[in-house]
């Protein structure tokens, strides 16, 4: 059996899904997902340090992915500049995503998973306002824009959730509303 | 000795800050705050469960605040309101605020902290989300304007801290730079 192989991470991420969302989080342990996959207990541990980051696999990977896009990004003013970076950002996440309703489910159902994933957004939001500082955008700026994109990106995902609509368009409409809210009525 | 008085519980939380802005947070013990203010380990207890939450005194009391200035605005439009309960709520917390920047310094050295300050961010956002729900506005435009409203908070406090001006003020000045972003130029 190979060291680490990306069929089984897929295996134990569909697993603990699943019986997050039979059972409830906290009443699943490690040994039930590693059977469910066909693995060990042991084998679990090449791939996912506890139970809760089975819901979080390639998050770390996200920051130095949104540092590049907003680097790369054609755009002038800072918020385009992060709104293109959370578009391209957001196309990768719905690429790969899966059972997306029942992984927010779970989420909204456990403190410790929403704080989880607090602090994948807060390292979004980090690596947005990274990304504009050097593009030489002043640092209160940039972390106003990249606190912006960052809501913009959530709402995006989530509005992708529940339509499947394309995901730039959900953005575009979520930009749209931000707007709407923004200037109307006079205030 | 009172079982609860209000002198040692802000004795408590300044002997607290303090201890952390000196020695870092991680190397300071419940022992040495207690020993600062005077009191007992056994008496910090009473006050707060653990050392973090000295750090969070009055949190669980603002949702509830929140919740009540939303439903007591004077306004229509959905982040207007929002808006005026952020003003309502940043002008309670500044009046009590003390050694702001010290604590965001510290804040910012701990991963554990910071979870716990978003912890507290997102309850804001909720409870901002809940009372514009309750005002009958539907709930994913409650949620989004919420979130705007809660980045506006945030980038008030901030400002305030760094700048010393009036509240109020603050928020405006981050709502025309949120306005700004969104209109300059074109997209």
């Amino acid at each position: 059996m190979a060291r680490w192989d990306p069929g089984t991470e897929d295996r134990l991420r569909r697993a603990a899904l699943e019986l997050y969302a039979e059972h409830g989080y906290d009443n699943v342990t490690i040994t039930q997902i590693a059977e469910r996959a066909g693995i060990t207990r042991r084998t679990y541990f090449r791939y996912f340090p506890d139970k809760r980051e089975v819901l979080f696999a390639g998050a770390d990977q996200l920051p130095p992915v949104i540092i590049d896009a907003v680097l790369a990004s054609g755009e002038d003013a800072a918020l385009a500049v992060a709104l293109d970076a959370a578009r391209h950002v957001g196309g990768l996440l719905v690429a790969r995503a899966e059972q997306t309703a029942e992984r927010r489910a779970v989420i909204e159902s456990s403190p410790e998973l929403q704080e989880r994933e607090r602090t994948k957004s807060a390292a979004i939001t980090a690596a947005l306002a990274e990304g504009l500082v050097r593009r030489g955008i002043e640092a209160g700026e940039a972390r106003l824009v990249a606190r912006l994109a960052a809501v913009a990106l959530q709402e995006a995902f989530e509005r992708w959730i529940d339509t499947g609509e394309d995901f730039a368009s959900c953005l575009d409409a979520v930009v749209a509303s931000i707007r709407e809210a923004l200037y109307s009525p006079e205030r």
